[in-house]
């Protein structure tokens, strides 16, 4: 893969015209804030350009996003992709455009290089801060749709700036979002303090389920098949529940298993201090980042409570 | 009160020696950091300073800011206050100081104005914003010490940069204090990814008593003295609470109702969108601003409850 500047991307992109930009499968704010910002830029350039996901953008979420977006169809000549390390993660709805992409923008440094040219930043705490500088580079102001685009992908890929990851890049293109009419607090509002009355009794089942271990270095939340249809909550409710156990002060690893078909259950693992969750979780064939992971352990809820946890406490053990 | 700009409000601080610095009762991120801040940097300049306050700062959450910093006594000629909109906010510790503030620096639009001279900035989302800039225009460049504190002002009065109050001005002084060595991961772990045991269960039996009123538009939450007893938590661990109920979607009325002691209740309110929570307050004798308020109501949890539901529904009927 040709790597390139910002400056070089937006030359490349101000060559090409009848762009479709790809999201990741499961999409989130960052891959869905670059889509629309980019594929708005190139059409205030003039050129035909339209966002493709393989599963459905929530509607009620990104409602300020997605109304008034006019969908465009054209035979489409070039693409690019925005957010995606790899192209497992562009899900069934995009196969057709594997080993298709020309230009890759993306801030993951496990980024599998499977593109054409690429413009890769691991030190961007979100793709949406990348995408800013190529839109500028391109000589493109941005308006108020696309400022929220963007203030949408950096404030959900930081957890509201709160972080480790965040820059001074990050807190001044922000800056520079809402400057632009980014609706900054209705964004924020929307992404983090609001709550489906499914999602917020789901996470009181998850938080009435914690469990201890190791003197309370490990707490464990369950999310079970049962609980979900006591809550009503479908799996969109209960992401943050991941965030809850190592929150917990002392917890050094927390856990949270949920229970999925088949006789399978689906391991998050968020650490604090010098906690490898990766290497926890390698143990059942899953991997991730340093402070959080995942992998899939078969079995019932509490076999896999044992074994995560037997994991999870000679890692500890080791580590302090 | 003589009002005063950034630089002058420099210049009578460059002017003084032997600094009082007085923070307000219960104090939080912003009154800490502003004072803090504004110590270490008239020490810079070679002034003996010290920040005061009627209550204890809580040493865990604070021990960044307050580790290695010395305390100095010396026969205080100046005082200032920082963050502080009234002279009942002083508490019983700083009575000595009433009607002795040369410098007021605070943000609050409701400042009663009771010092001799004052730099009041609505606009600035947090009191250390204000300070920031008095510090650079005394010459003073922040070093990690300082930067740690004006940024956890800021963090902390703005819910991690998420209420509407945020300006790119804030954002980018954030940013500012980042480069000069703000350990922002880290306090923003603390001040919002750090729950004790007592506050975890003090939340999650605040959450298993949530009740809906009027259509699931208001919600209502309690803090008993039971509660506390049960879950071991101290004032402190409930203050994350009020914030709960309005989080429901759909609810334009989030009320928590704490028991206090002589059969008083102390009611927090939070509204959204259009619903004047300080009009609804008001009824009871409390105020506050629009979208967050308080009062206290005598009788039961019962008691309170039906009329603050009473209350609440009677303004939403009005505004909807």
């Amino acid at each position: 893969m040709k790597k390139l500047t910002s400056k070089e991307a937006a030359e490349l992109l101000l060559s090409y015209d009848n762009v479709a930009v790809l999201m990741h499968r499961s999409p989130d704010g960052d891959t869905i804030g670059c889509a629309y910002a980019l594929c708005l830029a190139l059409r205030k350039l003039g050129k035909k350009a339209q966002p493709f996901c393989s599963d459905k953008i929530p509607q009620k979420m990104y409602s300020y996003i997605l109304d008034g977006f006019e969908d465009q169809t054209f035979d489409i000549e070039h693409v690019v992709s925005v957010d995606i390390a790899d192209q497992q993660l562009f899900g069934d709805g995009l196969e057709r455009f594997r080993d298709k992409v020309e230009l890759c923008i993306d801030h993951h440094g496990s980024n599998t290089c499977f593109a054409k040219s690429g413009i890769i930043v691991p030190e961007a705490a979100a793709c949406a801060e990348i995408v800013k500088c190529i839109i500028e580079d391109m000589g493109v102001e941005a308006d108020s749709r696309i400022a929220d685009a963007i203030f949408t992908g950096i404030t959900t890929d930081t957890g509201c700036f709160k972080y480790v990851s965040v820059t001074p890049a990050t807190m001044r293109i922000a800056a520079d979002m809402i400057e632009k009419g980014a609706n900054s607090g209705m964004i924020n509002r929307i992404m983090f303090d609001t709550k489906s009355h499914a999602r917020l009794e789901a996470e009181r089942l998850a938080l009435d389920s914690m469990k201890f271990y190791f003197d309370n270095r490990i707490a464990v939340v369950f999310v079970t098949k049962k609980m979900l249809e006591i809550s009503g909550a479908e799996e969109s409710d209960t992401e943050g529940i991941a965030s809850i156990p190592r929150q917990v002060e002392g917890v050094l690893a927390g856990i949270t298993i949920k229970e999925k078909d088949n006789g399978i259950c689906r391991i998050s693992l968020r650490t604090a201090e010098n906690i490898d969750a990766s290497r926890i979780c390698t143990f059942f064939g899953g991997g991730g980042h340093k402070a959080a992971a995942g992998c899939s352990i078969e079995g019932t809820v509490e076999q896999a409570e044992a074994k995560i946890v037997k994991a999870a406490q000679s890692v500890i053990e080791e580590s302090i």
